[in-house]
């Protein structure tokens, strides 16, 4: 899939809000890709985002996951964005061990108060992607006024 | 529903489970009720797990959900529990803002090889709860071996 | 729980729609239990809705679930409700075999656009009720002009 | 994505296996794709699957989903694949009206035990496919003996 650019002002408005999340910056996590209606985001193993048996942490990607799907739906060209997570699903294909954690959010459908994204996690092993797990995130738009 | 006592053996199990995540610790989470097919874990409002509006982070409500599944599933008294995430699925219900987060899972379904675990996450303000959301979480013991 | 009897012209209104619903009709399925927020549809086995095993259909009880979650969010007392649904997760957790297939929605959340709806899965044998399978379905109310 | 043929003995076993379905007969559903790792159903709108506003009820969407979810699972080559859903998860993106129902199995995961199935379901109307569902179903393999 191709990636549309971002109108340059949502882009720094996404990086922004990105910027404040301690939570993933404790993690390690940064932003690897972005476009209209697409959001990346990898992170490292740590101590902190793995099981002692060096699996990621369940919960972890989880929380990506849900995190990423908020700035992807963000990346839609709408004014005032404020969305919320109405409920996620996430399915755990294979185990999360490698490299790198890469999260990739996908807008499916953008209507006028919900927005339903696809997030599909890999991790990466001697230049090998594998499908870590896939979840579907159902965001709502809020009016913040 | 009434709280059934664990077996002293299982309840230590699962307790130095519990203190072996850093993820947990780091957000300030306790063990607040355990029980056979129950678990329960409370956490206070902190600049880690809150959004900057006030209310806790959903990323950080959905990991501390599944992270409650899976010591939920491992009060079940079976040899060697050692469970894995197959899905998990969220619906947040209500602003999740309080003086206290609490997460508690009870065990619907304990199979052969699966086990249901339902989690329900109140939030506390002025001695009130609120259900800030609601988990339904499939397990699957592994083999260690 | 205790139900909470129905203002009548609520009542009167979601059982018209439940009549003019043939697929349900073809099934079998019945009313046998409604109230505020509550929603109860029962129905017996038969060729139809039986997998040739002797259990009832997966796809008949998320089917039917489904209906019934709609209906369940019917019972609100709201002006012109139409309800559509979001999204649907049922988890099956017992074989669903028995004498009658029993479906209860319950209304968990309501709020301004969305109602999340639990709904709770039952067979009954020899006078004894397995829970078969467990639901939360979101619905959004929709403005028809 | 490119079908790969079926081993023709798995392909008359999950062919025979569709047409003891009572349902899906019922529902006007033929087979329009089979291959590894993949099944496709498609079925006409007609008065028992259309709500009265001429939209594919989502109740029968559902159910068509995840029948055709076990049948693309039967299509992986093991020995007595026998499946029951553990759960099933589904969006409703867009309003399904139009001239067929289409409803495509993927396998995205094939375990030990367990298999993962991604639903897309379409609608078509003059010439053009609208993505009305997706769904991600967790499907057992159960030893029949």
């Amino acid at each position: 899939m191709e990636i549309v650019p971002l109108r340059p002002d949502i882009e720094q408005r996404v990086r922004a809000s990105f910027g404040r999340q301690k939570l993933l910056a404790l993690y390690g996590a940064g932003i690897t890709g972005i476009g209209k209606g697409y959001f990346e985001v990898s992170l490292p193993p740590s101590e902190l985002v793995l099981r002692p048996a060096g699996f990621f942490v369940g919960g972890v990607i989880a929380g990506v996951a849900d995190a990423v799907a908020g700035y992807t739906a963000a990346t839609v060209p709408v004014e005032d964005p404020y969305f919320v997570t109405v409920e996620f699903k996430i399915n755990f294909l294979n185990p999360a061990q490698g490299e790198l954690l890469i999260v990739r959010g996908n807008v499916i459908k953008h209507g006028m108060s919900l927005t339903i994204v696809q997030v599909d996690v890999y991790t990466t092993a001697g230049g090998q992607e594998t499908h870590a797990a896939i979840a579907l995130v159902t965001m709502m738009r809020i009016n913040k006024k």
